[in-house]
């Protein structure tokens, strides 16, 4: 049995999440893979939220008004949560096979894969690029990258409902499969010799991204049919992932 | 005497900020803008930057070896300041004048203006991909916009000692005297007809845009050329403002 296909075990240090914010909360809603165990929200909100509800046929009794007081007791004292707030599973992981299986029925797609970058806010943006881009999946190393937490939904905007999200116990096995399933694999290094732009976008693509200081670990890197860089002006040494991603992305869906 | 061109008051609460990180304080101390009070580093960092200043030119008599313990007293809690902190002046503003200036020796450049946008970690991040894709210069609302701040410098990773940043009294009255020098102005609107890649983006140009909730106020769009979009998918709402600056800014340099 493949080691990346293992079931997998719960993502999160504990057995529950609490995410806040109106998109973080809606989006958690309209997902069926998305175990709800509670809704909280103020007097306020209610109504809306329930005709929301109705309007998209979810399950509205899991509601419970509170006073706004309530929402400092239970999140972090900055989580800026507008009323909402959802105690939630944390989602399922995606399987390679799956995310394989999903990209055989199209022409063309884009997968990103991030190689060492652990920052739970930098996922949740990149998560959030991934599905504003339309990228089929995201792909993380099990170990070294933060579980599902409340601060990556937030700064996913609630896209972490939307997009696959994939995690291998083995990230040079995952992009062998992947080229073995018709992918090509693009990694992004700032001292390529090409720019993005210059690569054939056709068909099957995987973007390979490293951390901010470090990059691409060596045996990574070996896995890359190519590495290209963005076009940045030699006085910034690098740009943040996350805003690295954005563009990578944006590129490949470019015409 | 043109409101906007009026000398401009110290922009920040204090006379004094204290930046720190190894990125932002070498760009600050490379920069000959930047007025230096004193810069405190750890025993393990003083030979490098001791050799660094003396390999560029630059006064290392303020130089002052501190317990790294010292960095915890006078940095916020959770600041990553790798064993370097500098006490210093803001830098001085530039004036639209002095940008109009720096335009006319150019047969096209680019210029980010941003309406209302105020979280200092994303105007930070803006400044390092203006830098990145060689826009001249950033363009604030004095009122709305918060000053410079360690925050801001560090999220820059230095570059805000590169880029010239012009902060104006009067958006709409600036963006005029940008279209008289030239300039072609180019709102960036999620409601636009037209995708930012069908701009024609030869000569001068302005790329406008809003705070991420409300968008540009709307006299500011009254004084748009054109206004574009990014191409996202309709299920994600937005992006973070940073995120489309650097797309756009991208884009505007791509060829």
């Amino acid at each position: 049995m493949n080691k990346n296909h293992r079931p997998q075990k719960p993502q999160t240090s504990g057995a529950e999440l609490i995410l806040y914010g109106r998109h973080a909360v809606f989006s958690a809603l309209a997902n069926p893979k998305r175990r709800i165990n509670r809704v909280l929200t103020c007097r306020e909100n209610f109504a809306e939220l329930k005709n929301w509800c109705e309007t998209h046929h979810i399950d509205d009794t899991k509601i419970k008004v509170v006073e706004r007081s309530e929402f400092a007791k239970i999140l972090p004292a900055d989580a800026v949560h507008q009323g909402f707030a959802l105690y939630c599973a944390p989602l399922p992981n995606f399987s390679l096979e799956e995310i394989c299986e999903m990209a055989a029925a199209k022409d063309s797609c884009t997968v990103l894969v991030l190689d060492q970058v652990t920052d739970p806010q930098n996922i949740g943006a990149i998560i959030r690029s991934c599905a504003a881009f339309g990228a089929l999946a995201l792909i993380l190393q099990d170990k070294n990258s933060p579980c599902e937490t409340a601060a990556m939904a937030k700064a996913s905007a609630g896209t972490i409902d939307i997009l696959p999200v994939c995690r291998v116990t083995n990230l040079s096995r995952a992009l062998e499969q992947l080229k073995q399933n018709g992918f090509w694999t693009i990694g992004m290094d700032g001292y390529a010799k090409d720019t993005i732009d210059k690569v054939n976008k056709s068909g099957k693509n995987a973007v390979i991204m490293g951390s901010e200081g470090k990059g691409m670990r060596r045996l990574i890197e070996e896995n890359c049919d190519i590495t290209v860089k963005l076009p940045i002006d030699p006085r910034v040494e690098s740009l943040n992932v996350s805003t690295a991603a954005a563009i990578a992305l944006y590129e490949m869906k470019r015409s």
